[in-house]
């Protein structure tokens, strides 16, 4: 690519690049044909100019274009549809979601990816369920997306790898954090699996990947108008993470979670996420007219049992032995050592730091340091006391899933400073903060 | 360097690194130790957000310390100067500069580089003379520095390899026109050469590499506030390139030029700079009281036949054979084809651009295209019609020196573009417009 410098040069001048270049651009980075080192100057470039509306567009199809998408028959009566959440502690959303949504009538090739740092990811809980496997070939995903209506799997070798080679780049060389960059990185991805409809789930707060709400609304903002003008029914939810969503965090603790939603109980803010996520599919795709019956709807749906009955069924057709994974239920703890964490005083919690769980968790060997990191999926922490619980001296703040009673301990140390108890009563304020439209 | 990074991330985000870590990235990119898409993310993150006058002092003194440096013994009656100009059309003022300045009593270690583009080199004027060598050794620089007062010469390989390495990845990645990279680019190599005092030629205009006299100021008072910072007395004249300098653009034809000016003749523009840079040297050094009398000094100088009996002692001492310079000096031309441009029209000259001027001289063979272009050192421009020459119809506006009818006539073609004639007497203005010290 002969021109790229003057590219990079036009861009780095606040010029705007033309549908086409993005096309040549992005193509050229996956034929080999551009020097990394141009590569990431241009990203960083991007990063301080940013990219107009027509560029998100155009870079976005050009990613998602760069490898082998995931086709679907046309059938109205069952549209495509997913969710993408931006990552946070505790977020098991998906597990319930998926089948509920297939329940629900709608098809759903969920392309998930492994956790990195405090952030969980999809892939790490899912290999938690004994023979599930989640590397599953293309035909395969589409067979049980028809069939089913759903699949978990990671995102094959073929699929968008424009995102994984700028992604790497961007990460090594500091242009994560470009608003354009990420949009275009998370809907890339998302758009190769042939949607009709999107939701998406933007956190904010101390473990997520925006740390305020007007950012994360930003983020949110920018993800809903661009997956539009790419032809996908979006909007998003804008959530908190200051606080782990449910009880748990670890990938176990987290699978055994999912399945107490998936049979109608669980924590309520995780049932609350997972039935208006599915609401607002239904009203996306113009099953239900308005949020409240899609409430109701995906409620029954849920509490019905028909979304575990899917749930089961998923298991099975990706490996996963049912009866093996019953016994491991019914285990109080997979981990070698449990240690409580007790309240030393009375009052309300007032604080149960996303952020400190998150790396408790992932220093306990349940997430990623690197990229290398092996994930021990039996450690965790779980019966969070969350804000707003009421607690006496003596009453159990979480429990610690470790590996050993020294990593039990040093855990527990650091727990603790992500809780505070205090005298009043807080109020922990909604789950769900706002929801976007495309046009907002 | 494990940390690279986050220095990456700091100053994306607008921080500033500390003189160690300045040196410990210079130190990384000449052991090899950065991935070069690291290095070419940060010189755009430092294009976007700047240094500071600290980062800027800290990254030029660590890129001139990168290799080996000219280091002279202590003699306070002969100062160690050199000039430095930011190139331009026909500038070969280095040529009659550096003689007259060591025959004024200055140890003047002239390291030049090569042309690109529409810029002249010193280096390729100098390879027009018969014999000259300008790849000397690094003990031989020294020597003839300490005995002859003069040395002009190529960078030497050990010669500030930091700079070699990020101005080639600047400029294949679009971070060159960054003053602060620019400003540690000229000053790293100036400063390596172990001076007492500087002084510099900042052109603006058409052929320069600053187009605007405000930017031109811009990067003068950076580079003389950069440059006393780091301990040498600096100053710098802002001077204009609309028009070439002198009535010459192409190796030989400047050598020529020199070789009258070193002579007490030549174009007056070109000796009023010559003696203008020398005046300034002379007062710098504390060696002359006033600009009146320095420029008094040099002319005397200049007139007295001490600067050319310099020159001639330069060349020979720097392999050239001054018999068969004097035969070439004695010749119309070294080209095979030299042909006429003259006026269509009665007037005066009110533009003689030197962009283009630079451009017709390039493609006759006299500039590069690329680094690995080869020179011909005979082609090129005379005989020049300035702006504010009076032409009467038919009268020369220039001659195209050339290789052949063809090119001479195309370049003919072209040239006719550069000069245009009026009806009223332009002025000309000054060719230097401002002075530039410590502190303005």
């Amino acid at each position: 690519m002969e021109v790229f410098l003057s590219l990079i040069e036009r861009k780095r001048d606040g010029g705007v690049l033309s549908d086409a270049e993005w096309k040549r651009f992005v193509g050229a980075v996956v034929a080999g044909q551009l020097e990394t080192y141009q590569i990431t100057a241009f990203l960083m470039a991007i990063l301080f100019r940013g990219l107009d509306v027509s560029e998100r567009r155009s870079l976005t199809l050009a990613m998602r274009d760069s490898g082998e998408m995931l086709e679907f028959a046309c059938d109205p009566g069952r549209p495509v549809v997913d969710k993408h959440s931006t990552g946070g502690v505790g977020d098991k959303v998906s597990l319930p979601l998926a089948p509920l949504l297939a329940a629900l009538g709608f098809r759903v090739p969920m392309i998930s990816g492994r956790g990195l740092g405090i952030t969980g990811g999809t892939l790490d809980k899912l290999s938690a369920i004994p023979g599930f496997t989640t590397a599953l070939p293309r035909p395969r995903i589409l067979e049980l997306v028809e069939t089913l209506g759903v699949a978990m799997a990671g995102q094959t070798e073929r699929m968008v790898p424009a995102d994984r080679i700028l992604y790497a780049l961007r990460d090594a060389s500091g242009s994560v954090p470009s608003l354009d960059l990420i949009t275009a990185s998370i809907l890339s991805k998302k758009l190769a699996e042939g949607l009709d409809a999107l939701v998406l789930d933007v956190k904010f707060g101390s473990a997520a990947f925006m740390p305020t709400q007007a950012r994360g609304r930003d983020l949110a903002r920018a993800l809903v108008s661009i997956a539009t003008e790419c032809g996908v029914r979006t909007r998003a939810v804008l959530t908190d993470m200051n606080t782990p969503l449910g009880l748990t965090a670890g990938n176990w603790l987290e699978v055994k979670e999912s399945e107490a939603c998936l049979r109608g109980g669980g924590p309520a803010d995780l049932r609350e996420l997972v039935i208006d996520l599915a609401a607002h599919v239904l009203v996306q795709t113009a099953r239900e007219a308005s949020l409240e019956r899609a409430r109701h709807t995906a409620t029954t749906c849920l509490d019905g049992g028909a979304a575990h009955g899917k749930w089961r069924e998923l298991i099975s057709a990706q490996g996963g032995r049912l009866d093996d994974f019953e016994r491991l239920l019914a285990a109080d703890s997979l981990a070698p050592v449990v240690l409580e964490v007790r309240s030393d005083r009375s009052g309300f919690v007032t604080r149960c730091d996303a952020r400190v769980v998150g790396e408790v968790v992932r220093d306990l060997g349940g997430g990623r340091h690197t990229r290398d990191s092996v994930v021990d999926v039996r450690v965790g922490i779980d019966r969070l006391a969350k804000p707003g619980t009421r607690v006496r001296a003596g009453d159990l703040l979480g429990r610690i899933h470790a590996e050993s009673t020294d990593a039990a301990e040093e855990a527990a140390r650091r727990f603790r400073e992500a809780i505070d108890v205090g005298d009043s009563q807080p109020d922990p304020g909604p789950l769900i903060h706002d929801v976007m439209l495309a046009g907002d």
